[in-house]
This record gives structure tokens, C-alpha cells and sequence, in this order.
């Protein structure tokens, strides 16, 4: 293949004939802190070996490919989000330049350090003109391909995100003396929200809602809480469903803190709209599914991808690999090899198909 | 005063005679975090003042004082109860030693630091042979001097405490991608259960019963909670209304666990009978505050005290202070002036009549 590397580090390798449309395939190769081994480098190299075995036919075939390694994904060390492929599409925004990590170095050094010219990263780092879609292998990160007893599965559209925090500010005060109608127990609150969110979860089909984090003040035994807050992390595949919820949950909110008496701080932080998937690249999977003999079956993705940057530019795919009891992020994460196996094996269907299929 | 230190840090003042009976006062100098002034000082620095007033009294009559100014009664860096006193009357079990605070520093070592003699700890640090009593002043901690308007009172007993800590072990999964039925989520079940404590408060008079403390983990806002643990406290002046309460809310944690497939681990850490006030002290004290002309009356403590420590070896009384809008363990923490004046009045009161009370 010939080898590029663009200006945040991400690597692309292009095969085929070069004046063809291209397919574009890839994931990432950072991980989070105390990872597995497979969220994310297995789309790379799974592609990788799919295109081992295609590679007769590319050279002759009507389609190139370009097969890609973002530098980053996880967006660990500077908070962000798909920072490499937003800088591949051309996303990236000059001031993120500036961010600092915990170290104080800020994100141009760290993009310098490593080789990478800051100056062009809010430039594309390819012209997408002539280019036929992205298709990225991932993880599930989730247990339904297992109850399913499927290798792979077609991912159908990656859930919008909403997320933020919610202050509850009541009182503190000495646990043992304190009656009940005079207390402000900011943890009370919290719990009830907790709750709360979990019941959206349940009344909103293909809601799915998280709190993951909770910060109580002072947080000692004998204190009634003075001040909690709990994160809130909501996702639909419909923007609207997911905007109705939060909506609720932030009204459901504001009931429990002026019954408690006590005050509330909504902090809403992000709104990541949902992706869909190309209905050509769902088709093109789900036919390489079935010409691999495996059943084909779709699902949705809660978590966020390299393919909601790709999104902006062309049409888009995902193939969801099993992985053991849906760990992910998590050194237990685990993918059977004869699942790796399923998906190069329908990932050079893909390839070979749509080369032909060009070519017809 | 003839000052001496004891094995664990705490300072006793004796002045009078030596060979007469010995009057105890005293009350803690430590504090909780981001706490108040009064809580525990107030009594330490109002019995001196007392004592400084009757001091040409005392050198001739028929009571000698010791003012013992306890180490540590919070039990913050160790999440112990009553450490100090405990130590002084011949409570503290040398396994404590072991324990280690946050950063895994055992108390040996910390007392060792102080420069106190953890081997000295189990034995008493006087003789309790010719003690007439110990009586502490602490601010009340609670509304309900303020609504009587009164400055101080007479405390009847201290209410029983149990406490411990709840664990809920559930999984660790990915927030997106993990469907409701396979979620294991610790937290859900520590925000019933939290709300489950508070429920019982309300429905046992007298009952007194706070979740302070809550630890999540992994505590991240995408990643659906493995494992969280509440602190529980339960109060009452009734030993077994307590423990029905306790056992009502270990059975509703068991019923929570088993509905939602997870596990528990019931911790539970410590429980203290209640106390009552030695008649002798209460009339005594009753006696004292009359003579600095305030209303008589009495109150139940809901919190502990290190006069809990010293009902093991002698007679104990309590006079509390009322303290603005019974705000305690909190910068707000507030005492008038005026009141402490008149603290100081009755244990003035006290002191010259429990030396012409022996003398008689």
C-alpha cells in the first residue's frame, strides 16, 4: 500500500487503482486508560487482512481503497471527541489547538511531538470527491450480538448523545440532631433523580439512560449531604425522543428539588445528533454478511464512533464484531479469534462486491 | 493547672486538691472537615474559663478538677467513633492500631507521629478510683434550644447509634451500548436504598436515620456503575427501636439486591447503646442552671459524645448550648456570645457547688 500520514498522525494506506471511486475503511488505534486490546485496533487490522485477500482483485477491480488509522479517538488526554477523523474530514477547529492537557501541553506540542503539523489540521486530509463510502469495523461494546449467537451484525444508525450534570444543593447538617422537616439532604434528592433517569429508560423504548457519576458534599457518615451531582447521559437513535426525555428528566428534576426545598444547577454539557447509517452501506454489509454464511442481522450503536465524523462527508457503514459479555474499556475485553475470522471474511466480500459492482 | 498528655495525644488540666474527689470536665478539640468552631472547643475552652473563675475556690475545697481535652471524638481519618476517650478511660482495642486512614498510614504510626505511645493505649490514662463524675458541655447541634429560646440544657440521654456501610456489587458495563435487562447497576440499587433510610425516619418516631457517604465506581459518567456503597446511621434513644430499624432496612437492601441480581456486602461497623444521664448529674447540673437564673429543661442528645466513653467508669452529665439554627459541622456553625456567658455561669455554678456539696 501507499503509506501517508496526515497532519494529527493518523495513518492512511491506499490500494488499487487510484483514478476509481474509493471505499474508505478504518477505525482508530488509541485506547482509553486500562483498555482492552480490541476497541478500536481490530477494525484497522481485521480491514487490513481483508484486503491481504482481496488484493488480486483490486488491482484489476473498479474501486480503490484506502484504509484508514485514526490517531485518536478516545480523546483521553485532551477531552475530545473523534479528534482525528474531525481533523481527516476537515472538522477540526483551529482553537482546539490551544486545549491543554493535564500537564498543561497543549494540543499543537503534543501533535508537533509526535510528528504531526498543527498548522494543517483544519484542512481535510484527503479530497472526498471521488470517494464511495466509509465502513468501519468495531467492537459492540454491548452483550446483544452474544445473546444473539452471531459473530458480526449491521449497525443501522449510531444513537444521538445528550449529557451533562445536575447540581442538588440542599443544607449540611449534624446527622444525629437534625429532625426530618428541617433537613435539606441534597442526596435524597439525587438518589430520586437516579432513579428517575433509570425509569426513562424503561418507559422510552430504545432510550437507554445513565447515571454514571455521583459527587457527594462532604460525603461524610455522620453529615446530612449538602450538595450532590450526578451525571446524566441519554441516547436515542430519534434526536427527537432523546430531546423529549432529557426535557422531562430536566422537569422531573426541578419537581424533586422544590418539594425537597432545596436548589438545583442543570449543567447540560453536549448534544451529539444520531448518525444513521447509509441504506446503500447497510445493504452492501448485509449482503456480505450473508455471502460469508452468517445470518444477517441489524442493530443499533449507543456508543459514538469514527463514522459520525465520516458522516459529514460521505455515506457511511459499521459492522459490529461480538466481543465477550459486551466488556469493553476494560482489560477483560475479549473477541474470539473465529470472530475476527467472521469479519475479514465479510469485510473481503465487501470489498470484492463492491468492486464488481462498480465495475457493472 | 498541672498539665500532663496522654498516650494518644489527649491533654488533661488538674488543679485543687489532689487527694479529694475528682471532678471531670472536658469535651473534644478535633473537627470534621470544612466544619464549625464550636463543636467540641466550646466546651474544652468554656469549662477553663469556669474553672479560672472558681479557681480560689478550688484551691480550698473538698473537689479537685481535671479538664480533659480529648484528641480525636470526630473519627474522621480513621472513621472511628470516640478514639480518644475510648483511649482515656481503657476502651481502645489494640487491633485498632492496624487500621489505616485514605492514604494507608496505620494509627499506630499516626499517634506515633503526634509523639504518643500507641503500646500505651489500652490502659486507662488516670485512675478512675476517686473520680465524682464527668461532665461535658457541648453545643446541641440541633433546633430545638433555639425554639425554647434558652441558652442551655440539661441533657437526659444519648441516643443509641448504629452504623456501618452497605455495598452493592452489581457490574460494570458500557452506559451506550449495554439493553436494561442486562444492566447491573450498583448504583440504582444504593439510590433505593438511600431513599429507603430516609423512609424509615419518617415512619419511627424519634428515629434518626442518614445516608452521608456514597463511593461509585468506576464513577464515570459513560460507564454503568459495578460497585457502590453507602454509609448508613441510625439513631434512637431506645436500644431495640433501633435495632428493628436496623434490621428492617438490612432486610430491604437483602430485597432490593435480589430483585435487581446483584450482590450486597452489609457492613455493619458499630453500634452504640444509649446512654442516659446519671440522675446525680442531671439534678446537679438542673441545680446549676437555676442558679445562674435560665430556665430549667431538658433535652435528649441524638448525637454522640465522649461522655458515651466515660459512663464506662463514672457518672456523666451534659449541658448543652444552643447553637444558631442548630447549624453544626458546617462553617456556618454559630454560638451568640451571650450564651456562652451563660455556659460559663452554670458550670461556674456547678463546680462551687459540687466543692461545698462534697465539703458538706
Amino acid at each position: 500500500m501507499t503509506v501517508t500520514r496526515d497532519s494529527v498522525g493518523s495513518l492512511v494506506g491506499r490500494i488499487g487503482p487510484t483514478d476509481a471511486p474509493t471505499l474508505l475503511l478504518g477505525s482508530h488505534v488509541d485506547s482509553v486508560r486500562n483498555a482492552g486490546r480490541f476497541d478500536g485496533p481490530l477494525g484497522v487490522l481485521a480491514s487490513l487482512a481483508a484486503i491481504e485477500r482481496a488484493r488480486s482483485s483490486l488491482d484489476e477491480g473498479a474501486v480503490g481503497i484506502a484504509l484508514i488509522a485514526f490517531a485518536d479517538e478516545e480523546g483521553l488526554r485532551y477531552r475530545s471527541s473523534y479528534l482525528a477523523s474531525r481533523a481527516f474530514v476537515g472538522l477540526f477547529e483551529p482553537a482546539e489547538l490551544d486545549i491543554t492537557d493535564d500537564d498543561g501541553v497543549p494540543l499543537a506540542q503534543a501533535i508537533r511531538a509526535t510528528g504531526g503539523d498543527p498548522a494543517a489540521t483544519s484542512s481535510p486530509s484527503m479530497s472526498f470527491g471521488n470517494v464511495a463510502g466509509y465502513v468501519e469495523v468495531h467492537i459492540e461494546q454491548g452483550p446483544v450480538l452474544q445473546a444473539e449467537d452471531l459473530p458480526v451484525g449491521v449497525v443501522t444508525a449510531i444513537a444521538g448523545q445528550s449529557r451533562g450534570f445536575v447540581d442538588f444543593i440542599g443544607s449540611a447538617g449534624h446527622a444525629g440532631n437534625t429532625p426530618h422537616h428541617l433537613r435539606r439532604d441534597a442526596l435524597l434528592a439525587a438518589a430520586e433523580f437516579t432513579l428517575a433517569v433509570d425509569d426513562a429508560m424503561q418507559e422510552t423504548p430504545g432510550l437507554v439512560a445513565t447515571v454514571g457519576r455521583i459527587e457527594n458534599a462532604p460525603n461524610v457518615g455522620n453529615v446530612i449531604p449538602g450538595k450532590t451531582t450526578v451525571s446524566y447521559d441519554v441516547r436515542h437513535q430519534e434526536d427527537d425522543v432523546k430531546e423529549r426525555a432529557v426535557d422531562a428528566l430536566r422537569a422531573r428534576a426541578r419537581e424533586i428539588v422544590e418539594r425537597r426545598g432545596i436548589d438545583l444547577d442543570w449543567r447540560h454539557l453536549q448534544d451529539h445528533p444520531a448518525v444513521p447509517m447509509a441504506a446503500r452501506w447497510r445493504r452492501a454489509l448485509l449482503e456480505a454478511v450473508e455471502g460469508a454464511d452468517i445470518r444477517p442481522f441489524e442493530l443499533p450503536s449507543g456508543a459514538g464512533h469514527d463514522a459520525v465524523s465520516l458522516a459529514h462527508v460521505t455515506d457511511v457503514g459499521m459492522l459490529f464484531c461480538r466481543c465477550r459479555d459486551g466488556v469493553s474499556h476494560h482489560p477483560d475485553e475479549f473477541v474470539e479469534y473465529g470472530d475476527i475470522a467472521a469479519v475479514i471474511d465479510v469485510l473481503e466480500q465487501l470489498v470484492l462486491n463492491a468492486g464488481s459492482e462498480d465495475a457493472r
